[in-house]
């Protein structure tokens, strides 16, 4: 049994919380929002975010963050990753060193370009942070479907410790040394997962988001290689694994936001109508910014940032993407003579 | 303008004989069964398999065979993987040497572990025998969804003219030199289709068929690359992206049988349920047959196999797979010192 806090009770923080107790865990779970905190102490369920999953007695609901985060032996992060800087700056104060905090959400900073554990690190040197990521989608979790995740800590004995915290019959988790590897895969995914967001909008069929499924992944590991993931990661759950979830299920709200703007909404009515954030329009520019860095091709992140920073037609840009390409698959194969 | 017949009027091969008419050649569709060439010339339209897309005039409806392979350019063959044997037999007297052939459809053959552009070049010494595969469902394709493929020839010149005889604004063709490549991607993503379906039909969720694609995705390389064909091959449109829509697509029958054993139906009774041919339970064995030759350890393959053959249930099978694993993703990647 391990004292566990888990920051942010959207629906994958309230997910994970719920998984820590049901696995026999001291939970406290935290809320900026006074009303969320209100309803969960009065509901013991999170309505709005993950609704008919209960909490179990053994999650206690918190608004205080020092309290919350005082003598706890594991902080789970799981904010939107565009409020992850604030909020470690917010915690810093009541972390001890050597805490170690587990970053569960996606991205990467807009201006910085840093992905989220790196930006949790500058903003609270002492702690040890690390990452779960995977093919996840908290609806599932909550309702004790099978679920695979990575957790990703620089030293083997810490990976170790915080499989068994999460691990249980259902919920089965690997561990892995590349937390570089683990964060690109979960963000540049949601990228992707716009387009192939669009590609449904626009009422193209299985065939067209396979295309560029495909081709997402190659460009998913490209760039995440040259930035100094492993090529491993990207090819297993928390790249591919996590890419045909996120571009494939009703559940995501990348996807979802895509879709709307294949219908025609902007981005900003996208966003408005999938209501919770779209981690991939944060992510989009940072992704961008990192190819043209390091001189990689990523067609499919340029016609996302067009379509959602320039006004491009979504037609346009998917057909830009499928129908006006080179001819051979793969340029480096061999012939037989003529 | 060519002159192209196509070998078999199923949903695909008549899906492609209205897309090679729509693209200006002289088109022959040939059917085995009198009653469809029937049914073909009185409806113009594959009523029972293909419905809702009309046959262009220029589609010429035979049941007559010589007459069918004489004098064309390209012949497509579009059979059921376990009549490819039984069928290049019947056409090799009325084959000229040299002529091109296009196999497009995907299986091995059981006993002898052939794939099936091997089988034809048997019973036909003097043609050149040539691959389309990709993401490309018929119903999609027939209704002009965005849809790209993969043409695989052992010249470059045999595979671009093929390339520019498919090819329009929506049906998009790559090139190829892997023959073997692409035809073992298209024949194992079907049995890996089947274990994502019996997930589906298990009621697990998005989640759980996403560890399991994971998984089939680098079971299907292993086995490929160890098998001669090219990792490109693997991770491109003929590997990945008909893996991925085979695996998710509600038009799939591999999915479709997987998910109906997953319910509880026999594997029979499966097959009987979907009517069409399920390449993936003839490709089943074949695929495990190879493994062993080669010592490649495919789980996958392996318990599909014992859920087809064996009578395993098939949430064991599932449990087998996902819940009772190994504990690092990547045994090879290196952590920090303790």
């Amino acid at each position: 049994m391990k004292k566990v806090s888990v920051i942010g009770a959207g629906s994958w923080g309230s997910a994970l919380a719920v998984l820590l107790a049901n696995n026999g865990n001291e939970v406290t779970l935290w809320s900026h929002d006074k009303q969320e905190v209100d309803m969960l102490m009065k509901e013991r369920e999170q309505k709005d975010k993950l609704p008919g999953v209960k909490l179990p007695d053994n999650v206690k609901v918190s608004g205080d963050l020092e309290e919350t985060l005082s003598g706890k032996d594991v902080i789970v992060m799981a904010v939107p990753s565009p409020v992850v800087r604030s909020m470690a700056e917010r915690m810093a104060p009541f972390i001890k060193e050597g805490q170690v905090i587990v970053n569960v959400a996606k991205g990467i900073e807009d201006e910085t370009f840093k992905t989220l554990t790196e930006i949790i690190e500058e903003e609270i040197p002492g702690a040890v942070v690390c990452v779960l990521s995977g093919p996840s989608h908290a609806e599932e979790v909550g309702r004790k479907l099978p679920t695979t995740c990575v957790v990703g800590a620089k030293k083997e004995s810490v990976a170790v410790m915080l499989q068994d915290l999460f691990m249980n019959e259902v919920f089965r988790v690997y561990t892995s040394p590349d937390i570089m590897g683990i964060e690109l895969g979960g963000a540049l995914k949601n990228v992707i997962a716009l387009a192939a967001g669009v590609t449904d909008g626009l009422g193209y069929g299985d065939n067209t988001k396979a295309a560029l499924m495909t081709r997402g992944i190659a460009e998913l590991t490209r760039l995440g290689v040259a930035l100094g993931g492993q090529i491993e990661t990207f090819t297993g759950l928390t790249g591919i694994g996590d890419l045909i979830v996120t571009c494939t299920s009703v559940h995501s709200r990348n996807r979802k936001a895509g879709l709307l703007m294949g219908q025609g909404y902007s981005p900003k009515e996208a966003m408005d109508e999938v209501k919770m954030v779209v981690e991939g329009v944060y992510s989009a520019k940072a992704a961008l910014g990192l190819a043209k860095r390091k001189h990689v091709n990523v067609p499919i992140i340029e016609e996302v940032n067009r379509v959602l920073f320039e006004e491009k037609d979504p037609r346009e840009a998917v057909a830009d993407l499928l129908l006006r390409e080179r001819k051979k698959e793969h340029t480096n194969l061999t012939w037989e003579e003529e």
